[in-house]
Protein backbone atom coordinates (compact mmCIF):
# COMPACT_ATOMS: atom_id res chain seq x y z
CA UNK A 1 0.00 0.00 0.00
CA UNK A 2 1.49 3.54 -1.13
CA UNK A 3 2.07 6.04 1.99
CA UNK A 4 -0.32 8.44 0.70
CA UNK A 5 -3.63 8.47 -0.71
CA UNK A 6 -4.85 11.23 -2.52
CA UNK A 7 -8.64 11.22 -2.84
CA UNK A 8 -8.90 12.70 -6.06
CA UNK A 9 -10.46 13.34 -9.83
CA UNK A 10 -8.59 14.37 -12.64
CA UNK A 11 -10.87 17.43 -13.47
CA UNK A 12 -10.28 18.97 -10.46
CA UNK A 13 -7.62 21.66 -9.82
CA UNK A 14 -7.19 21.63 -6.58
CA UNK A 15 -6.80 18.14 -6.21
CA UNK A 16 -4.23 18.69 -9.06
CA UNK A 17 -2.71 20.88 -6.59
CA UNK A 18 -1.38 18.26 -4.04
CA UNK A 19 -1.10 15.65 -7.23
CA UNK A 20 1.68 18.04 -8.38
CA UNK A 21 2.98 18.74 -5.00
CA UNK A 22 3.33 14.43 -3.91
CA UNK A 23 4.95 13.92 -7.71
CA UNK A 24 7.45 16.31 -7.25
CA UNK A 25 7.85 15.47 -3.58
CA UNK A 26 8.68 12.32 -5.37
CA UNK A 27 6.56 11.00 -2.36
CA UNK A 28 4.81 7.35 -2.51
CA UNK A 29 1.28 8.21 -3.28
CA UNK A 30 -1.59 6.75 -5.01
CA UNK A 31 -4.56 8.20 -6.26
CA UNK A 32 -7.82 7.59 -4.95
CA UNK A 33 -11.18 8.02 -8.04
CA UNK A 34 -13.27 10.22 -6.16
CA UNK A 35 -17.02 9.69 -8.40
CA UNK A 36 -17.42 13.74 -7.78
CA UNK A 37 -19.90 13.74 -10.83
CA UNK A 38 -22.31 11.33 -9.48
CA UNK A 39 -21.96 13.71 -6.07
CA UNK A 40 -20.14 11.33 -3.89
CA UNK A 41 -18.13 14.58 -2.56
CA UNK A 42 -22.13 15.52 -1.54
CA UNK A 43 -23.52 12.75 0.17
CA UNK A 44 -24.00 12.62 4.18
CA UNK A 45 -21.41 9.43 3.99
CA UNK A 46 -17.96 11.48 2.56
CA UNK A 47 -18.76 14.40 4.65
CA UNK A 48 -18.97 11.93 7.89
CA UNK A 49 -16.27 9.84 6.58
CA UNK A 50 -13.94 12.48 4.87
CA UNK A 51 -14.88 16.02 5.00
CA UNK A 52 -17.67 17.93 6.43
CA UNK A 53 -16.56 20.69 3.43
CA UNK A 54 -18.21 18.03 0.44
CA UNK A 55 -15.18 18.82 -1.46
CA UNK A 56 -11.91 16.74 -3.01
CA UNK A 57 -9.04 16.76 -2.38
CA UNK A 58 -8.38 14.49 0.93
CA UNK A 59 -5.13 13.30 1.69
CA UNK A 60 -5.06 10.14 3.82
CA UNK A 61 -1.05 9.97 5.60
CA UNK A 62 -1.88 6.79 8.05
CA UNK A 63 -4.41 8.00 10.88
CA UNK A 64 -4.55 11.63 9.45
CA UNK A 65 -7.35 12.56 6.91
CA UNK A 66 -6.35 16.25 5.65
CA UNK A 67 -8.59 18.34 3.38
CA UNK A 68 -7.90 21.62 1.71
CA UNK A 69 -5.14 21.67 -0.78
CA UNK A 70 -3.61 24.63 1.19
CA UNK A 71 -3.51 22.24 4.36
CA UNK A 72 -2.17 19.39 2.76
CA UNK A 73 0.38 21.06 0.62
CA UNK A 74 1.61 22.81 3.83
CA UNK A 75 1.96 19.20 5.91
CA UNK A 76 3.50 17.75 3.01
CA UNK A 77 5.80 20.74 2.69
CA UNK A 78 6.72 20.06 6.30
CA UNK A 79 7.67 16.67 5.45
CA UNK A 80 9.52 16.79 3.01
CA UNK A 81 11.46 19.97 3.89
CA UNK A 82 10.93 20.73 0.15
CA UNK A 83 8.56 23.51 -1.53
CA UNK A 84 7.92 24.99 1.95
CA UNK A 85 9.41 28.19 3.50
CA UNK A 86 12.89 28.70 4.72
CA UNK A 87 11.99 32.03 7.07
CA UNK A 88 9.44 33.69 8.26
CA UNK A 89 9.29 36.35 5.68
CA UNK A 90 8.79 33.57 2.83
CA UNK A 91 6.24 31.54 5.03
CA UNK A 92 3.75 34.88 4.75
CA UNK A 93 4.41 35.56 1.48
CA UNK A 94 3.47 32.30 0.81
CA UNK A 95 0.57 32.18 2.61
CA UNK A 96 -0.24 35.49 0.54
CA UNK A 97 -0.40 34.06 -2.79
CA UNK A 98 -2.13 30.61 -1.29
CA UNK A 99 -4.82 32.61 -0.18
CA UNK A 100 -5.12 35.38 -3.18
CA UNK A 101 -5.38 31.77 -4.92
CA UNK A 102 -8.22 30.54 -3.09
CA UNK A 103 -10.11 33.76 -2.89
CA UNK A 104 -10.13 35.13 -6.50
CA UNK A 105 -7.76 32.79 -8.91
CA UNK A 106 -8.99 28.80 -8.71
CA UNK A 107 -11.57 30.08 -6.32
CA UNK A 108 -13.10 31.76 -9.54
CA UNK A 109 -11.22 30.02 -12.08
CA UNK A 110 -12.62 26.86 -10.96
CA UNK A 111 -16.13 27.77 -11.37
CA UNK A 112 -16.11 29.38 -14.42
CA UNK A 113 -15.12 25.94 -16.35
CA UNK A 114 -17.38 24.10 -14.38
CA UNK A 115 -20.19 25.69 -15.44
CA UNK A 116 -18.59 26.26 -18.87
CA UNK A 117 -17.88 22.86 -19.24
CA UNK A 118 -18.54 20.32 -17.02
CA UNK A 119 -21.93 21.17 -15.54
CA UNK A 120 -24.82 19.13 -17.09
CA UNK A 121 -26.87 22.62 -17.64
CA UNK A 122 -25.70 25.00 -20.25
CA UNK A 123 -24.16 28.22 -18.10
CA UNK A 124 -26.18 31.58 -18.21
CA UNK A 125 -23.83 34.27 -19.92
CA UNK A 126 -24.37 36.51 -17.56
CA UNK A 127 -23.02 34.53 -14.96
CA UNK A 128 -20.00 33.49 -17.31
CA UNK A 129 -19.44 37.11 -18.48
CA UNK A 130 -19.50 37.91 -15.09
CA UNK A 131 -16.62 35.06 -13.78
CA UNK A 132 -14.37 36.03 -16.50
CA UNK A 133 -14.12 39.19 -15.34
CA UNK A 134 -13.47 38.49 -11.99
CA UNK A 135 -10.53 35.89 -13.77
CA UNK A 136 -9.15 38.58 -16.01
CA UNK A 137 -8.72 40.74 -13.16
CA UNK A 138 -6.78 37.59 -10.94
CA UNK A 139 -4.50 36.61 -14.26
CA UNK A 140 -3.30 40.01 -14.60
CA UNK A 141 -2.17 40.39 -11.07
CA UNK A 142 -0.75 37.46 -11.74
CA UNK A 143 0.95 37.91 -14.87
CA UNK A 144 2.69 41.69 -13.52
CA UNK A 145 4.18 39.29 -10.70
CA UNK A 146 5.40 36.80 -12.55
CA UNK A 147 7.38 39.57 -14.52
CA UNK A 148 9.00 40.72 -11.76
CA UNK A 149 10.14 37.52 -10.52
CA UNK A 150 10.82 33.65 -11.68
CA UNK A 151 8.29 32.06 -9.03
CA UNK A 152 4.89 33.18 -7.04
CA UNK A 153 6.82 33.24 -3.34
CA UNK A 154 9.90 32.76 -3.57
CA UNK A 155 13.20 33.03 -6.14
CA UNK A 156 12.56 28.74 -5.96
CA UNK A 157 9.43 26.92 -6.76
CA UNK A 158 7.39 26.63 -3.31
CA UNK A 159 3.59 25.34 -2.93
CA UNK A 160 2.19 28.81 -3.88
CA UNK A 161 2.99 27.64 -7.43
CA UNK A 162 1.16 24.80 -7.36
CA UNK A 163 -1.80 26.53 -5.92
CA UNK A 164 -1.65 29.76 -8.22
CA UNK A 165 -1.13 26.56 -11.33
CA UNK A 166 -3.75 24.17 -10.41
CA UNK A 167 -5.71 25.04 -12.90
CA UNK A 168 -3.99 26.50 -15.50
CA UNK A 169 -2.19 23.20 -16.96
CA UNK A 170 -5.90 22.54 -18.43
CA UNK A 171 -6.24 22.40 -21.94
CA UNK A 172 -6.49 25.95 -23.22
CA UNK A 173 -9.81 25.18 -24.66
CA UNK A 174 -11.23 23.91 -21.05
CA UNK A 175 -10.11 27.42 -19.65
CA UNK A 176 -10.97 29.28 -22.48
CA UNK A 177 -7.54 31.03 -22.29
CA UNK A 178 -4.26 30.23 -24.01
CA UNK A 179 -1.75 31.58 -21.76
CA UNK A 180 0.91 31.57 -24.25
CA UNK A 181 -0.89 34.06 -26.77
CA UNK A 182 -2.70 36.37 -23.56
CA UNK A 183 -0.09 36.01 -20.67
CA UNK A 184 3.36 35.44 -21.85
CA UNK A 185 4.74 36.03 -17.87
CA UNK A 186 2.39 33.20 -17.06
CA UNK A 187 3.11 30.77 -19.64
CA UNK A 188 6.99 31.50 -18.95
CA UNK A 189 6.40 30.16 -15.30
CA UNK A 190 4.56 26.84 -16.63
CA UNK A 191 7.22 25.62 -18.62
CA UNK A 192 9.26 26.22 -15.34
CA UNK A 193 7.30 24.14 -13.10
CA UNK A 194 6.73 21.73 -16.48
CA UNK A 195 10.70 21.05 -16.14
CA UNK A 196 10.52 20.07 -12.35
CA UNK A 197 11.23 15.86 -11.80
CA UNK A 198 8.23 14.67 -11.50
CA UNK A 199 6.30 17.18 -13.24
CA UNK A 200 2.71 15.50 -14.91
CA UNK A 201 -0.35 17.34 -16.23
CA UNK A 202 -3.53 16.45 -14.52
CA UNK A 203 -4.92 14.00 -17.05
CA UNK A 204 -1.67 11.59 -16.29
CA UNK A 205 -2.06 12.02 -12.62
CA UNK A 206 -5.34 11.72 -11.61
CA UNK A 207 -7.96 9.11 -12.76
CA UNK A 208 -10.97 10.03 -14.91
CA UNK A 209 -11.38 10.86 -18.65
CA UNK A 210 -11.88 13.78 -20.46
CA UNK A 211 -14.85 15.00 -21.28
CA UNK A 212 -17.27 18.03 -22.07
CA UNK A 213 -21.23 18.10 -20.78
CA UNK A 214 -23.33 17.11 -23.42
CA UNK A 215 -26.43 19.56 -23.38
CA UNK B 1 1.31 57.54 16.52
CA UNK B 2 -0.04 54.24 16.61
CA UNK B 3 1.62 51.26 16.78
CA UNK B 4 -0.35 49.26 14.06
CA UNK B 5 -1.84 51.19 10.94
CA UNK B 6 -4.71 49.14 9.27
CA UNK B 7 -5.45 50.84 6.02
CA UNK B 8 -9.30 50.02 5.45
CA UNK B 9 -13.02 50.89 5.01
CA UNK B 10 -15.75 50.24 6.94
CA UNK B 11 -17.81 47.96 4.02
CA UNK B 12 -14.69 45.99 3.71
CA UNK B 13 -15.39 42.05 5.78
CA UNK B 14 -11.72 41.78 4.70
CA UNK B 15 -10.44 44.31 6.44
CA UNK B 16 -12.80 43.80 9.41
CA UNK B 17 -11.29 40.23 10.07
CA UNK B 18 -8.10 42.50 10.87
CA UNK B 19 -9.42 44.82 12.83
CA UNK B 20 -11.08 42.46 14.89
CA UNK B 21 -8.37 40.75 15.52
CA UNK B 22 -6.80 43.70 16.30
CA UNK B 23 -9.43 45.27 19.17
CA UNK B 24 -9.63 41.77 20.30
CA UNK B 25 -6.06 41.78 21.17
CA UNK B 26 -6.10 45.35 22.54
CA UNK B 27 -3.13 46.03 19.75
CA UNK B 28 -2.46 50.02 19.67
CA UNK B 29 -3.93 50.87 16.31
CA UNK B 30 -5.47 53.22 14.26
CA UNK B 31 -7.94 52.70 11.01
CA UNK B 32 -6.28 54.69 7.89
CA UNK B 33 -9.68 55.27 5.11
CA UNK B 34 -8.99 53.39 2.15
CA UNK B 35 -11.24 55.44 -0.71
CA UNK B 36 -12.21 52.46 -2.35
CA UNK B 37 -15.13 53.28 -3.78
CA UNK B 38 -13.54 55.51 -6.13
CA UNK B 39 -11.01 53.12 -6.97
CA UNK B 40 -8.21 54.00 -4.67
CA UNK B 41 -6.79 50.46 -4.42
CA UNK B 42 -6.79 49.83 -7.86
CA UNK B 43 -4.32 52.72 -9.10
CA UNK B 44 -0.98 52.11 -9.63
CA UNK B 45 0.53 53.77 -7.07
CA UNK B 46 -1.70 51.58 -4.51
CA UNK B 47 -0.34 48.69 -6.38
CA UNK B 48 3.24 49.80 -5.74
CA UNK B 49 3.01 51.36 -2.63
CA UNK B 50 0.94 48.77 -0.88
CA UNK B 51 -0.58 45.70 -2.51
CA UNK B 52 0.41 44.61 -6.22
CA UNK B 53 -2.87 42.67 -5.58
CA UNK B 54 -5.15 45.80 -6.09
CA UNK B 55 -6.90 45.12 -2.40
CA UNK B 56 -7.02 46.48 0.96
CA UNK B 57 -6.71 45.58 4.02
CA UNK B 58 -2.80 46.49 4.44
CA UNK B 59 -1.42 46.61 7.87
CA UNK B 60 1.65 48.61 8.65
CA UNK B 61 3.94 47.41 11.89
CA UNK B 62 7.65 49.22 11.69
CA UNK B 63 8.63 49.04 8.24
CA UNK B 64 6.53 45.90 7.28
CA UNK B 65 3.57 45.89 5.14
CA UNK B 66 1.06 42.50 5.36
CA UNK B 67 -1.01 41.82 3.02
CA UNK B 68 -4.47 39.13 2.70
CA UNK B 69 -6.45 38.91 5.97
CA UNK B 70 -5.42 35.57 6.49
CA UNK B 71 -1.82 36.71 6.92
CA UNK B 72 -1.83 39.93 8.57
CA UNK B 73 -4.30 38.06 11.53
CA UNK B 74 -1.74 35.10 11.56
CA UNK B 75 1.44 37.39 11.74
CA UNK B 76 -0.92 39.13 14.73
CA UNK B 77 -1.64 36.08 16.41
CA UNK B 78 2.36 35.04 16.56
CA UNK B 79 3.10 38.91 17.68
CA UNK B 80 0.51 38.85 20.43
CA UNK B 81 0.80 35.07 21.24
CA UNK B 82 -3.26 35.36 20.95
CA UNK B 83 -6.10 34.00 19.03
CA UNK B 84 -3.73 31.25 17.37
CA UNK B 85 -2.55 27.23 17.66
CA UNK B 86 -1.15 25.42 20.37
CA UNK B 87 -0.39 23.05 18.71
CA UNK B 88 0.54 21.49 15.31
CA UNK B 89 -2.81 20.27 14.62
CA UNK B 90 -4.68 23.47 15.71
CA UNK B 91 -2.54 25.20 12.92
CA UNK B 92 -3.66 23.18 10.26
CA UNK B 93 -7.24 22.88 11.23
CA UNK B 94 -7.21 27.20 11.71
CA UNK B 95 -5.51 27.23 8.39
CA UNK B 96 -8.31 24.81 7.24
CA UNK B 97 -11.06 27.04 8.04
CA UNK B 98 -9.39 30.45 6.95
CA UNK B 99 -8.97 28.60 3.23
CA UNK B 100 -12.65 27.35 3.80
CA UNK B 101 -13.52 31.32 4.28
CA UNK B 102 -11.47 32.82 1.54
CA UNK B 103 -12.50 30.36 -1.07
CA UNK B 104 -16.02 29.44 -0.42
CA UNK B 105 -17.41 31.78 2.38
CA UNK B 106 -16.28 35.48 2.17
CA UNK B 107 -14.77 34.67 -1.16
CA UNK B 108 -18.39 34.74 -2.26
CA UNK B 109 -20.77 36.28 0.03
CA UNK B 110 -18.30 39.64 0.03
CA UNK B 111 -19.17 40.13 -4.05
CA UNK B 112 -22.45 38.88 -3.49
CA UNK B 113 -22.85 41.96 -1.40
CA UNK B 114 -21.19 44.19 -3.01
CA UNK B 115 -23.45 43.99 -6.37
CA UNK B 116 -26.31 43.57 -4.11
CA UNK B 117 -26.10 47.01 -2.44
CA UNK B 118 -22.36 48.61 -3.40
CA UNK B 119 -21.60 48.36 -7.17
CA UNK B 120 -23.14 51.33 -9.00
CA UNK B 121 -24.65 49.19 -11.71
CA UNK B 122 -27.70 46.97 -10.80
CA UNK B 123 -27.14 43.48 -10.46
CA UNK B 124 -27.97 40.45 -13.21
CA UNK B 125 -30.57 39.15 -11.32
CA UNK B 126 -28.78 35.51 -12.86
CA UNK B 127 -25.42 36.30 -11.13
CA UNK B 128 -27.30 37.25 -7.64
CA UNK B 129 -29.21 33.67 -8.17
CA UNK B 130 -25.82 32.07 -9.09
CA UNK B 131 -23.72 33.93 -6.07
CA UNK B 132 -26.30 33.38 -3.63
CA UNK B 133 -26.57 29.36 -4.16
CA UNK B 134 -22.88 29.44 -3.41
CA UNK B 135 -22.95 31.30 -0.12
CA UNK B 136 -26.05 29.31 0.80
CA UNK B 137 -23.81 26.28 0.49
CA UNK B 138 -21.00 27.53 2.11
CA UNK B 139 -23.45 28.77 5.29
CA UNK B 140 -24.96 25.15 5.49
CA UNK B 141 -21.42 23.63 6.36
CA UNK B 142 -20.78 26.51 8.77
CA UNK B 143 -24.35 26.15 10.22
CA UNK B 144 -23.21 22.24 10.82
CA UNK B 145 -20.03 22.90 11.87
CA UNK B 146 -21.04 24.85 14.87
CA UNK B 147 -23.49 22.96 15.71
CA UNK B 148 -20.46 19.98 16.85
CA UNK B 149 -18.00 23.25 18.45
CA UNK B 150 -18.54 26.57 19.73
CA UNK B 151 -15.43 27.93 17.34
CA UNK B 152 -14.54 27.37 14.10
CA UNK B 153 -10.99 25.35 14.47
CA UNK B 154 -11.08 24.89 18.25
CA UNK B 155 -12.92 24.83 21.77
CA UNK B 156 -11.72 28.71 21.67
CA UNK B 157 -11.68 31.11 19.54
CA UNK B 158 -9.14 31.34 16.98
CA UNK B 159 -8.25 33.65 13.66
CA UNK B 160 -10.33 31.09 12.16
CA UNK B 161 -13.67 32.63 13.36
CA UNK B 162 -12.54 36.35 12.79
CA UNK B 163 -12.31 35.19 8.83
CA UNK B 164 -15.44 33.09 8.63
CA UNK B 165 -17.04 35.78 10.83
CA UNK B 166 -15.64 39.00 8.33
CA UNK B 167 -18.70 39.65 6.46
CA UNK B 168 -21.57 38.14 8.99
CA UNK B 169 -21.42 40.89 11.84
CA UNK B 170 -22.72 43.23 8.78
CA UNK B 171 -26.50 44.59 9.07
CA UNK B 172 -29.05 41.41 7.62
CA UNK B 173 -29.87 44.22 5.05
CA UNK B 174 -26.71 44.15 3.86
CA UNK B 175 -26.49 40.30 3.43
CA UNK B 176 -29.78 39.38 2.75
CA UNK B 177 -29.35 37.01 5.08
CA UNK B 178 -31.39 37.28 8.99
CA UNK B 179 -29.13 34.51 10.84
CA UNK B 180 -31.21 34.54 13.63
CA UNK B 181 -33.57 33.27 11.61
CA UNK B 182 -31.90 31.21 9.40
CA UNK B 183 -29.09 29.32 10.90
CA UNK B 184 -29.16 29.33 14.56
CA UNK B 185 -25.59 28.10 15.52
CA UNK B 186 -23.85 30.60 12.82
CA UNK B 187 -26.02 33.14 15.41
CA UNK B 188 -24.95 31.55 18.45
CA UNK B 189 -21.63 31.73 17.65
CA UNK B 190 -21.83 35.12 16.41
CA UNK B 191 -23.02 36.20 20.17
CA UNK B 192 -19.82 34.41 21.55
CA UNK B 193 -17.97 36.79 19.02
CA UNK B 194 -19.65 39.39 20.50
CA UNK B 195 -18.63 38.87 24.24
CA UNK B 196 -14.79 39.22 23.12
CA UNK B 197 -13.65 42.18 24.96
CA UNK B 198 -12.89 44.86 22.82
CA UNK B 199 -15.49 43.55 20.02
CA UNK B 200 -17.17 46.20 18.19
CA UNK B 201 -19.45 45.97 15.03
CA UNK B 202 -17.70 46.66 11.63
CA UNK B 203 -18.96 50.58 11.10
CA UNK B 204 -18.00 51.59 14.81
CA UNK B 205 -14.26 50.45 14.09
CA UNK B 206 -13.79 51.68 10.33
CA UNK B 207 -13.78 54.68 8.77
CA UNK B 208 -16.73 55.08 6.61
CA UNK B 209 -20.65 55.70 6.00
CA UNK B 210 -23.38 53.02 5.78
CA UNK B 211 -24.68 53.50 1.83
CA UNK B 212 -26.48 51.57 -0.76
CA UNK B 213 -25.78 52.32 -4.00
CA UNK B 214 -28.20 54.88 -5.87
CA UNK B 215 -29.39 53.56 -9.12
Amino acid sequence: MAEFKLHCFAQSGNAYKCAMMLACCGADWEAVRVDFFNGETRKPEWRETYNEMGEAPVLEHGDRKLTQSGVINAYLARHFKKFGPEKEEEDLEILRWVLFDNHKLSGVLGPYRFINILAPKAPDPAVLTFLKGRVDNALAVVEQHLGRQPFMAADRPTIADFSCGGYMFYPADELTYDFKVSHPNISAWMDRIRALPGWKPPYEMMPGEIFRAQR
